[in-house]
């Protein structure tokens, strides 16, 4: 019973209920292949979280921080489902970053972490790709993180019961194997990250929370297919395309 | 003729075009007083400039950046004129920064700097207010920078004719001086600005870019009232509160 946008045969963009390749919505049945999906909620901000994987950080060369390092993805980085994500132009090192994310179900400020399960509407697939050439030299990773489609999400909000607190998350790209977790090894489990992030701004219905990244994170290049796959939510899939 | 966004006596939102202390909007005339004054825009992001001031940059003991340092504050940080800013809790170092800041007119992307005024709706006044405790040890600025109403904005946006290129840009805490220079300082000029930032991201209608602040910053406390003062635009009054 995940949660799906789409834009249905007729053009109209409705919410649905995905199950077995089938979309529920109001009353009517579509084919999941036979629509478009789009990205699962429309987030105001989307608040991501670095180095929340100790293999990660590692692998960066970084210190685990001691508290959770926060960055941020505006609307414009949003892509959908399938999209095709332009790496931007003469940039080097593009990368992919398989993450867990977090949909905000209701305005949340000031949240105890033992509150923040009630503020959740779910769990989907996140890529925080990411443009190492600019990033390793900003300050704000901006033109690193915040960049046009650098944000692509789904394919569902799957239900928070629906997704094992060990639930395994992998990143293929081309079909091979790349990143290969579980979501158990987030240093900053997910309602310190709430109640952390709502201490300083309010999230918003449809706002995104996403966990950080495990270990395995390589290069993209022009026409890489890639593939998010977590336990209990599904696979998000997108290319990448060279401009 | 500038534009301001009010909620009139009956709660309805408008925009309308501001002189003598007269507000028409739709045929009808309001004065200002007997009005609740709004953020001019709704932007669904604002991107921000780091020293673009070399004695701003001085006085934070920072180096003049190569290219513009760019950080983010996302629809939640918004203040409206008039605003209460609540200074974040238990921080003690919270600071105004006086600065211009351009209201995108139609969506960018790619924009060439000798085009950019093409895509400029105006100049509004804008308050970087900025949370000294956390920015100085965070990698990104956003516990510093990005949290509830840490972007007062307005109070309305002047067509950029009325700005000239050596506008004044003042700021006052409780009547006093603290900030005071002119916009022909800025390192990275606004055209210059929007093409760097349009190479990576689209800028929507309403977005805002603040161009960073010129010298004097300096401490917030509970019930300061600022006014920010820019030639062309007029003044932006907020006050700050400790919750």
């Amino acid at each position: 019973m995940a949660q799906v946008r789409f834009r249905d045969p007729a053009g109209s963009v409705r919410t649905g209920e995905l199950s077995d390749g089938r979309i529920d919505a109001a009353g009517r049945t579509y084919d999941r292949d036979a629509v478009e999906l789009l990205a699962p909620t429309e987030p105001t901000k989307i608040v991501c979280i670095g180095r929340n994987y100790a293999k990660h950080a590692d692998e960066r060369d970084e210190d685990v921080p001691d508290r959770p390092l926060l960055f941020l993805k505006p609307p414009s980085a949003v892509a959908a489902p399938g999209a095709a994500v332009p790496l931007p132009a003469g940039k080097e090192h593009i990368e992919h970053e398989a993450e867990l994310a977090v949909v905000i179900d209701k305005q949340a400020r000031n949240v105890a972490a033992a509150d923040a399960e009630e503020y959740i509407a779910g769990y989907t697939c996140f890529d925080d790709v990411s443009n190492r050439d600019d990033q390793d030299r900003e300050q704000n990773w901006v033109r690193g993180k915040a960049f046009d489609n650098a944000a692509p999400i789904g394919p569902a909000i799957a239900p928070p019961e629906a997704v094992p607190a060990d639930a395994s998350i992998e990143l293929r790209v081309n079909g091979e194997t790349r990143q290969s977790s579980s979501i158990e090894h987030l240093i900053f489990p997910i309602p310190e990250l709430i109640e952390e992030i709502t201490t300083y701004m309010t999230l918003e219905p449809g706002d995104v929370v996403a966990t950080g990244t495990p270990e395995g994170v390589g290069p993209l290049s022009d026409g890489d297919r890639v593939e998010i796959e977590i336990e209990g939510i599904g696979t998000l899939e997108h290319t990448t395309v060279r401009r």
